[in-house]
């Protein structure tokens, strides 16, 4: 890949030299756990590659390759050779500069893809992996990684996290936000019986500690396309015992038993100095095709409409007002309209002697490239500060994202490098340098380090 | 006008040249089908070119132009006058630019209107008019136009679509989604005796063969403010029966027939391989008295809230489990705040061995000029592919809006310059021209001459 | 600070030396009336800069200082240091270049402020200010403010008004727009018993006539996040009987009074041509442990959901069809994602003889930075027209934020100086100085100058 991928002035090249080498901290992904804990040896360009990414699953398709050739019965190499063939179709999309630098930096490969070197490429990645060991741990060290969070359920086996000191656990709360019966079982048999709402709040605190042992410093929860926030109306017990119970909750049910139990949460993470993760804004449901052929998180997802702020407001007012008080919160969003309304909450709720209580997150899922991220750090620039910034994290699945790193900070450095340029900071260029170094690498690192 | 006109590089230069003098596929426009099955002589400046165009009497009443001198009983010049009076006066919105182009590429008039030299421009145009022929035909000519598809309703004439090779109909069909008494009626007569909802439904594909043997391949539909999709419940036989005894339907049981028929002729476009335009977004009640002044279409269009995308996405699934499943879509928004979400659409809905199914159109109506655009690509690039854009088309009144094609590729490789140049696209200048010219022509010249 | 802040090429430079020393009309801020009756000299850096500034809290609150050290009981440099402290931190904020314009535009003080040199700044300005006699009246002159509308409820003492030329208020109708009890009252002392809905109306005219006596050309309205419309329903006397007996209105009952008095209200200010500002979409309720701390406009303010456009396009054409017409508006966003919604309404509510009946106001209050500015301009520009632009107004409580104006004619001849290079506007350099002197002071000016 060009040196000069994304940097387009003397000002981000210059300011790129002094981020490039910065340690990288991923503090949400979905990497396998499988995979870290066995230190997992890849050995195949097409496994390691392109069957756990949906982003290049999705681009096939809109391309109108055959899903037999995406997640059919084809062979692997004719899977690998249908990305390949629809390679030079993705100009301007992320997954075109994703795509060079996942093969440089990893493999050497500086081709690009198309159907005719398909085989080479294939062959020749192959041949890497068999004359090299590639591992999880061999990732890690070549990009940096000083600390990763891959996503685990709240009754997830944490013994992983227990051997490796750069991995800890980011809770995915949403199963536990809205219990099933066989949610509630599972936590039953790492827990204690489970007969009340209480006795399911008391082992939700039993999990935590346990995470919280293993490290875990993040949790996020979905408010997806349709959020409602309600305030407790005193019949949330009732509602998990029918949940207990087996019964299916009617929507309104579910979202008002949703709203109760986010609210516990996050004091609970409040009062462990956890930082919530808010993912806002997905319209999961799209095709019922798609969700059958390719599952739950097959890259199929929409974009929702803008989030009811009024709900969100009353949501984070009344964490505030409780006994807790507000966690850290770093709130995405996959709107890009809702950039703003989002970034000036960092005003609206605050909390003596912490820095950046609420920030706007990263730019998130399909919003994860130079246009999404620039209109991000526009929007966390102005409505909010960028020194509170709380870095880049991938949020993916596959081992090689982390190239998404070094795509954010050239993103980074040339954004404000044409600011610098164009006279817009007014500001000195050491004070711009430690900046940067801030939003790349050192307030996640803070972050991490934190007693509770 | 200047020839850099829009173009700010040497890239968007020389890129340029490889698109500007490639033929126009103009899928969506509003011609004149009188004028068109007569090939009209224009030999009035002020009727060729002010009266068909409600972007510059909606400027002229910004400015404060009397509705006398605009729509009223002022004689043609004094018309012509107050809109060149007020031209000065815009700088900045696209009529400013595509004024100089539609007076130069025609009749080379290079001057910029004002008050001052209205008299002479007028007899200016009107002597070139007199000693030259300048018709419909012509007009095709010069601009390079290999096809066009002015809207058409389903009971109109379709004789003129007979005799000539390079124009097809656009089926405008809000009319009958929505149908009428009187609209059932007309129907009738080109048809059968519509006693029941399935009737009309026979009728309307009657009417659609007919559209299809005189080569129509596009339909479009217009969701508005407020659009919801509701699904079949049962009872749309009683509301057609309802409108057939001339009743007024109440507006919920007018969205669920409109729903129901929509569900109808998306399946009834699929099997014939038609494309459907859905433009989103439009808020067409405003000024009551603009309304009765100027008529539905006089130009005082408001933009809309966003569209509620649980209910597009809604709709598209019904329709891709449906037994024709979807048809291809090109989605066009009014609200530019909604780019993102339309625009990722492109990866929830597919097909098999079909590129491109659902896109975003280009930048529609009042998004129409270099901005709009580049909000537009710079969506269509990061949530959809580029590859998959379906090209310009001018939705326009006027025979002179062929111009906007120049507008469009001028601002299409400035913008894809400018990222090349600041290295944002990583790709090979060879793949780049390859990918303009599918944008410029190339894409839309294969959906026309795509089989059943 | 930098003579070429904000300003990146050379046609912007030139074009700045155009407007930057025109004289300034602020048509909309929220000055002391008392300091201004009393003309009072400053003394101090910390009361004249930090204490009237809720953006400046606003920051120091993000950064985690306390709220003691920003309203709390902490001494004046105490507070004073907090905020120079925090300073360094803001790269990117608007509130960066804000602060070395208002440090070097009035007190001649270069520089960046820290921690470190709060001290010696404190003490330089607090001689500059012993030594030189800084008040409003010559703050005025310093800054060539020919004309400041400072705003003003409708039961306010005018006397201020009478006495200078270059001051006229700008009427603040939310409070009389949903009176309260204790507002009727108030109103009574002004005027003569309110028994009844109509004699609350006439009390009405009577203040607007007192304050039309003392040059009031303008006045404003929020229109808050969930803002709806509601039509007469001929139940608003009994609604206003239930306010002047003590009772509390219903939400819906509360709306309903609110739109008929807003009705009621633009058809006075249409009579009297005076100018209506609509300032919508703000979420004011955020956090109660803010707003109990810090006062209702303590900078904790959140940006609201898009506004209901069916709702504003009905009450634009209700007052449209009513007695006297729509009066002049200027509609603000606080939403940017509104700016093309609120800017293509130019274009559908027209009067005639008045250029720009409806167009966008300035970047408003979170948006006022230059990012801010070139989203609002470019909608400006492309949906409504620049040449009807008002003006830039503060909406400040600090004397010091007129150097807002200088940040804006520098935004704006950036933005456009940028365009004119890369050959977007197509356009005359004289007609473009004209047009920027048109919307950086005569626009504004001719609004003031105007008859009834």
């Amino acid at each position: 890949m060009d040196r000069s991928a994304l940097l387009s002035t003397n000002t981000a090249h210059s300011l790129y030299e002094t981020v490039k080498d910065l340690p990288i901290v991923d503090y949400h992904n979905h990497l396998s756990l499988a995979d870290l804990r066995a230190n997992t040896r890849f050995t195949d360009l097409y496994e390691l590659w392109i069957k756990p990414d949906p982003y290049k699953h999705r681009a096939m398709r809109m391309c109108g390759v055959e899903e037999e050739r995406i997640t059919g019965s084809a062979s692997d190499f004719e899977k690998f050779e249908a990305w390949c063939g629809v390679y030079p179709r993705l100009i301007g999309s992320p997954l075109y500069i994703w795509t060079q630098m996942e093969l440089q930096s990893v493999l050497g490969i500086t081709e690009l893809p198309c159907k005719e070197n398909a085989k080479a490429i294939y062959d020749a990645a192959n041949l890497y992996l068999r004359e090299h060991t590639l591992t999880p741990e061999r990732i890690f060290e070549q990009f940096k990684v000083e600390f990763a969070c891959p996503c685990v359920s709240a009754a997830d086996e944490l013994s992983v996290f227990q051997t490796t000191s750069h991995v800890a656990p980011s809770l995915r709360g949403d199963d536990v936000a809205l219990p099933s019966l066989d949610g509630i079982k599972k936590l039953e048999t790492l827990t204690h019986p489970i007969a009340s709402l209480d006795d399911y709040k008391d082992a939700l605190s039993v999990r935590l500690d346990a995470l919280q042992k293993v490290g875990c410093k993040f949790s996020d929860h979905a408010l997806d396309n349709g959020f409602v926030y309600l305030a407790d109306d005193g019949k949330n017990d009732a509602r998990f015992a029918a949940v207990r119970r087996g019964e299916k909750l009617s929507d309104a049910d579910a979202r008002a038993l949703c709203s109760y139990l986010l609210t516990f949460l996050c004091g609970e993470y409040a009062k462990r100095n956890m930082t919530v993760q808010l993912h806002i804004g997905a319209q999961r449901f799209t095709s019922t095709r798609l969700r059958t052929l390719a599952g739950a998180a097959g890259g199929f997802a929409a974009i929702g409409n803008s989030v009811c702020i009024a709900s969100l407001t009353q949501m984070l007012d009344t964490l505030e007002k409780a006994a807790y008080g507000l966690p850290r919160m770093i709130l995405f969003t996959l709107n890009p309209a809702d950039n703003a309304m989002l970034s000036v909450l960092s005003g609206s709720f605050t909390k003596d002697g912490v820095a950046g209580l609420i920030t706007q997150g990263p730019a998130w899922w399909w919003c994860d490239h130079q246009s999404g991220m620039n209109e991000m750090l526009e929007n966390a620039a102005t409505f909010g500060l960028l020194t509170n910034f709380v870095g880049m994290t991938t949020d993916s699945r596959s081992f090689l994202s982390f190239v998404r790193h070094d795509y954010f900070r050239r993103a980074l450095c040339d954004w404000i490098g044409k600011k610098y340029e164009q006279n817009a900071l007014c500001c000195p260029m050491a004070d711009l340098e430690a900046l940067l170094q801030r939003m790349c690498y050192q307030n996640a690192k803070d972050i991490i380090s934190e007693g509770v």
